[in-house]
């Protein structure tokens, strides 16, 4: 297992098209991270070992997805310090409603910093992750800062082609 | 400690107005339980510890009541095989929506008997905790049909007392 | 009809496909079951007799599903003091909010022991059904355990195929 | 007993407050009535009983109103082929909207003419009777134009009222 | 126009695959009906007519179907004192809620008899207005008797055919 | 009557406080106002004439208040072209969420302006119709710009006195 | 870049097809607009630049879609006194519930005319920018009456069909 | 101005109450910080700059706080690459449901990480404040652990009280 500085974690192996999306802007910014699954209900060892290794394995921020109702984040928040971005899966009956509030509302003690339900979420977790990495690493903020001009260049490009058509 | 049939957990001291509806219930029918406090997010190894060993110290029924994003339910049932009830708590902005959807949308594989949120669950928590036990206990079965019985015989006698006035 | 531990009981015939994952459960668990139609609404005499023959007849469990405003699990409970299990239907305008509702927040003195709504459910349902009657079977209490370490050891395979993917 | 056209039945005697206004309605426009406490889950014979023999005894709709998981008018409706009509109940955690969705949702086959959650639709109940029993009754029909009248004029004086504040 | 003892009236023509569920009841029960298309916003006087008209043309019930903001039945039961039922249409972003709540939510003095959004709410419409038709229509009453008995013997069937299976 | 730029009327008496914040805001700019109370449902003719009068009056803008299934907002726009805002009231058992949605999912061809519900939403409604009026008003423009800038310097006081405390 | 007296702006490309609807309306009534597309959080500057000359440029109405945490709307809302017209868009999980309360529920101070999710209200959106601009335009607002009566006869015609076939 | 390593910035005064439980656990941490009021509306310049100039000035992290439509946290995420909390206010019609989805559903590309609505979500934000800070700060890192342990500690004494109770 190589060293990550972002471990996502996923409830689930359907849950992989999401992640995936924390995943690409890792690797983008050049962060390196692992992509696993463990589930808080079933596999609660394997969850807890996970989250509470992590610090020592050099992990500095874990993502963590999942739907319905998503223990997941708050599990692997509980067992470590480090921060924790949870990502409400889309999906079910109630269609990520109850995945968000079972990430969002956490009591006071134990933050998970929730992101949208779905792909936009887990985008935002990598990005997330790559900004609080960006606090100690002036390399990683210098390229925060072109993507999001890169970001509003391309509405510019968007909003010149759509005046023009 | 002494010996409990029925193991009730809360997340918090603050759900215990509930949740003694549910050892009110359990006092009434004789059937031997405690009441006790971890949490699943500030006390998960606890947490896991109390459900793990709770089938050898002889617990039949586990019931959990917990609030927020409610986790406690889950986490317990996934660290046991016993039988465990969930009860949302209310209170807080989403008033326990958010505990509902929290305890009820297990995914498959770990399940969790969800009640009424608030004190009507937590009453029926107990009762169903009672109907568990009384499969195996003609004793608690009878007790059970004269309690209903005697719901019904309430009925009558308010519905006579409204007739009359 | 075969004598059954476990009778699953739904408001329609569209619920099959939904329900047959409470009876693969069962049937994987070597527990007799059976599965049967009825309607709170449209067959109440039908309803309320099989739900009051139930523990006569031996059945020891009653898992009830029904959709929209889904009563049959209330008004199953309300004729029996066996456990009963309801399993809310997605599908609809409101796509099981309503069945989550009208199950669940049963008011106190008749517990149903909800589930989440849709397949996860139901499986669950079968499951919680086993948990009960394993308490007074040490060979299914075993199988609960085999099947407990199924899950994790799933977990951990496809955990592992992730990280080599 | 005396002689009801319209029969209201509640869940419980909590449920007064509210159903009362149903009756003011019904006693304002000289409709025989009788306000019941019946419980669909905790006296369900005596409920079905109610609902079944109501036509005989010359009772032409009927109004129940109940809350939380609201069954009361659906299970009174299953046995009746008279109108039904239905009254969610405010209060619990989710304040009505479950008593709504439990009321309104029914499926195809036996429907429940559900009104607003609350007094007002108490308050309707009892006009909507009145309205049904106007389709045989001219004079009671003369009433509800004069009630809608000065419905129209009470709007009037208080706009009046308000615009010479 | 041929006299109709319901007038169903929805608020535009892309309701009618709802809205013919209705009909169909009525055809079945042979009560004479007819189907049109008004609206409370775009034809606000075509509305108030129709409705306003109503009981002098014969017209002993009223359905009224329509979606989002639906204040169709709303405004067509403030123009009339027959007995008016509204069915909320599903679809539009928010699936028929909205419509529901603008349907349902009546403040006193107005009342619309509210069915489950979209076909089985339609479907229940036409069985309520058959069933406020029996009241002075043993025929029809009877037909309502032998329809609800067959309704019961069509779950009876199902519910055998599944056994057998 | 005064001849009014801006007409606020409200379905009930106990809207008042409510839309009181409207008509606070346009004395505050000097627009000429007049406060109505009138009832889609239970004043529907009167309801119809005020909004259709409203434009040869010389009123120009029509804010409108009501709860629950709030129909007046767009029985007034059905029946006027000028821009007609619309207040969802708090209140009842779903506290304005009914009214939210009976106000703003107009269907296509009449539209609502709908602003939020209660007080804040009185008041920008109040704002509203002076920002369409301004658009023919330069003085009102120099008010607004005014205005925006007071409340920027009341932000900035509330900062400073935060800071020093 | 031509004069325009309507600004359409939106927060994504992929929002044009439902805010074409708005163009549609006024090009049908021959009102000059533009659509651009900007963005609240990946374009802040642009956004606020947009808002803030608008005035300047001619633009008298601003129509401003976006989707989940809507803040399009009101952040343009809080650069201009111009009139703001908020459309939220469909779509994400919660299917544009989220950005119709991110875009109505603007604190006191700030409004935005909010109008139906999706197509619908984006035409009402393109609707109500006529309304406004008709109340200083004569021709504009006699086209307006010719279109609401456009909209009853189509009625009237659909009915007729209906009634005939 | 003193320097602050997280900056603590609310949408009202009104906010206060809640806010202060972040403050509180920042002071209890020993993480310089301030608590300012801006408003993403009615201040949307002073909202801007107080984000660009964040990082400059030494800030790490920013703590928003709003309520209803609550666009600070995504305005401010806007205009900085510094890590940016959100915290939905509870309070208005919706009680913070409102504030949450335009707090959480941020659209890919500029994350805010939210917490739960109210004082739980506001001390959660300050603890996620100072785990971030902690990831280059050992001597609060250890810290954290001391919490956390302090946690599970008090847990355990309050379940000890309630045992011998």
């Amino acid at each position: 297992m190589s060293k990550s500085l972002v471990l996502i974690v996923m409830g689930s192996e359907s849950d992989l098209p999401v992640m995936e999306e924390a995943a690409k802007v890792l690797k983008e910014f050049g962060v390196s991270h692992e992509m696993r699954i463990s589930s808080a209900h079933r596999a609660p060892k394997k969850t807890g070992l996970m989250a509470a290794e992590a610090r020592d394995r050099g992990v500095r921020v874990i993502i963590a997805g999942a739907g319905m109702a998503a223990h997941l984040a708050g599990v692997v928040a509980a067992e470590t310090t480090l921060p924790v971005i949870g990502v409400p899966m889309p999906g079910g009956a109630l269609n990520g409603v109850d995945a968000l509030y079972s990430t969002v509302q956490m009591p006071g003690g134990i933050p998970v910093a929730t992101m949208a339900i779905g792909k936009a979420g887990a985008k935002n977790a990598g990005l997330f992750a790559v900004q609080i990495l960006a606090l100690a690493d002036n390399e990683l903020a210098g390229k925060l800062a072109v993507f999001r001009q890169s970001m509003a260049d391309e509405v510019e490009e968007k909003d010149a082609r759509l005046l023009t058509s």
